[in-house]
């Protein structure tokens, strides 16, 4: 099957590399020429934003689906009009992309979603009290496009644009939960992950899962979320539901994203079948694959240090692959600089504590630099 | 890192699968236009056996390796003497290549090896009583170049050219340890892998992995034989070797392979790290990765079915990936023939009657065969 992918990074990379056993010809569309997917697959360098690239990109695929949301809708559109599957389809990727439809289908399908209001760049009418976050209704990315206004003071900084106005949520956890649908509309969730910070080394990249100290009442929140998202989508996919738990016990959607996830990156090693894996089996319309977690498994990003720009070097990294239940994953990306995803390095245990541990020692082994 | 693979085939295949968690380029050749390899490295098509195409290939990549042995070894050799690395070396693979030479050199090291004598083209002074097995000196692979005379009457089938006459072991359980050597000379063994048949139904297709019914002595007879082979290999690389059990309790060397090997398959996702990511590890240098057994893992080849040629379907498919802890893997084969091996699927199982049991259930689900 010709399978086209929107964006050609590392992402669509770990979704390829998984769909290697299985006999599929991978098309990848990435305005960069070094994209991570770039070697791997049937390459066309292109803007994935462009209403005519998608379009023809896209014509002579079995199947279109993205690994990035912010792609040109309308063209996946018109390419279902003209009889392409589309993977998530056009009109959830809309949806998602745009922060107010987003908040709008929450509140349609009764998802529990912090409270908002929409604003159509005027400040003048703003209702919502302070503090809040102000989220850009399209282009954000990456904590891009959102900021918290807490004063009066920073009235000044509102973005006067259209937006959703957000009120601010106490956070006790940040947590994530992956789901899946296929065509034929079975569904499947993997175990709930945390995004945990380490204040002592004020670390907030560590994803662990499974989480084992929520209270039944959150698992039940989370569950009910999960099954009220998916009865909602219509369409295949699989989709990252981000979201908080407050101080007072309650459960908040923050956001959702229409694609594989950072958040499920420890996947490849520590449950039965990867985020990968699943997102391979939604777009062929496969049974759903098993998703039980074997052990604990956590993630921390490799992110190019700061001061560092240039060709990339991994310091520490033969110390890291001494380490057992310890897995390295590259993006293939040659050029490092400060903030840059370049790869993520996946840690077994056999219990929360010494997850934690070995993800703080992994930290601090490996720095990313340049030459 | 410019890493060079001469063979193009499955073995390539998911060996750069699992190094796609790096950044290193690979380059494949092989002779076949579609290859397995092929859409997923830098592709040369040509033949491995030719000096000129091998030395072309090789000479600007910073490591050449191989995932079938039948290669121009006079060419790696060249290569050596260019400054370029060959894992594994040269001389080791022209070695194994010679049945002659392999046999000579377990015996030089005292790797118990089944009695032997060498055929040079005549049978006129044969010692080797009967019942002996012949063994072609070169190009014998997947069983060819392979014959048992047990007969007088067999003896007019001797081929007659040089070759290796073996006595013939009363086998017990045929089994496999896959071992490697990286450049520091830090050595790691898989566990041992039994290759087993079921008698009522005739299969011979199956790994097993770990073997659970091993006497101490016996385990101490395989541990000795890995550790004689890797102080004797003076090279790294990433070794199968074959053994037979006898029925009197006594461990022979069968033969063995420089390179990744079929008895390996299930340590994708039955090992703490697969044989792929081992032997990528032996490329580079890298310290080895652990390869504990989590579970019982066991493999069965997918094999076109006998009367079908052509465009592959996958009969059953659909079911077994409805199975938990269930895996396929498919080499990216279009065209099935009776006893192409197409792929394979992976198990795991709490025990190994559950194994087998998961085992014979699949392997009766699905069917190799064309459209």
């Amino acid at each position: 099957m010709k399978i086209g992918i929107l964006g050609g990074g590392q992402l669509g990379r770990m979704l390829i590399q998984e769909a290697l056993k299985y006999d599929d010809e991978f098309y990848t569309l990435d305005p960069a020429s070094d994209a991570p997917c770039h070697n791997i697959s049937y390459f066309t360098q292109g803007n994935f934003n462009d209403y005519e690239t998608v379009l023809n990109f896209g014509k002579d695929k079995d199947v279109v689906t993205i690994e990035i949301e912010h792609v040109n809708a309308e063209a996946l559109a018109e390419l279902e009009n003209q009889g392409v599957k589309v993977v998530p389809n056009s009109q959830i990727i809309k949806t998602i992309q745009q922060k107010i439809l987003q908040k709008k289908f929450y509140q349609k399908h009764e998802i529990p979603s912090p409270e908002f209001e929409v604003m159509d760049g005027s400040s003048d009418e703003i209702k919502m009290s302070l503090p809040f976050v102000q989220k850009m209704n399209t282009g954000g990315y990456d904590g891009k496009g959102v900021q918290v206004i807490r004063t009066n003071e920073d009235m000044k900084n509102l973005w006067l644009q259209d937006s959703v106005l957000e009120k601010l949520v106490d956070i006790d956890k940040e947590l994530s939960i992956i789901v899946a649908k296929n065509e034929n509309g079975e569904t499947k969730a993997f175990p709930v992950t945390e995004m945990v910070a380490d204040p002592k080394l004020n670390l907030l990249d560590f994803n662990v899962c499974p989480v084992d100290d929520l209270s039944e009442d959150v698992e039940n929140q989370i569950n009910v979320i999960a099954s009220k998202f998916l009865s909602a989508v219509d369409s295949p996919g699989l989709f990252a539901i981000e979201l908080f738990l407050d101080k007072e016990g309650k459960v908040w959607v923050n956001e959702t994203a229409p694609r594989l996830h950072n958040s499920g990156h420890q996947s490849q090693e520590g449950n039965a079948n990867s985020q990968f894996e699943q997102m391979y089996r939604v777009v062929k319309n496969f049974p759903l694959a098993d998703t039980d977690a074997i052990v604990y498994s956590g993630m921390l990003n490799l992110v190019g240090a700061e001061g560092h720009a240039g060709k990339v070097i991994y310091e520490g990294m033969d110390e890291v692959l001494k380490m057992p239940e310890t897995y390295v994953h590259l993006y293939g990306k040659t050029e490092t600089k400060p903030g840059r995803k370049m790869g993520h390095i996946n840690v077994l245990a056999d219990s929360r504590e010494e997850l934690m541990e070995k993800l703080v020692k992994v930290k601090e082994m490996v720095r990313v630099i340049a030459e």
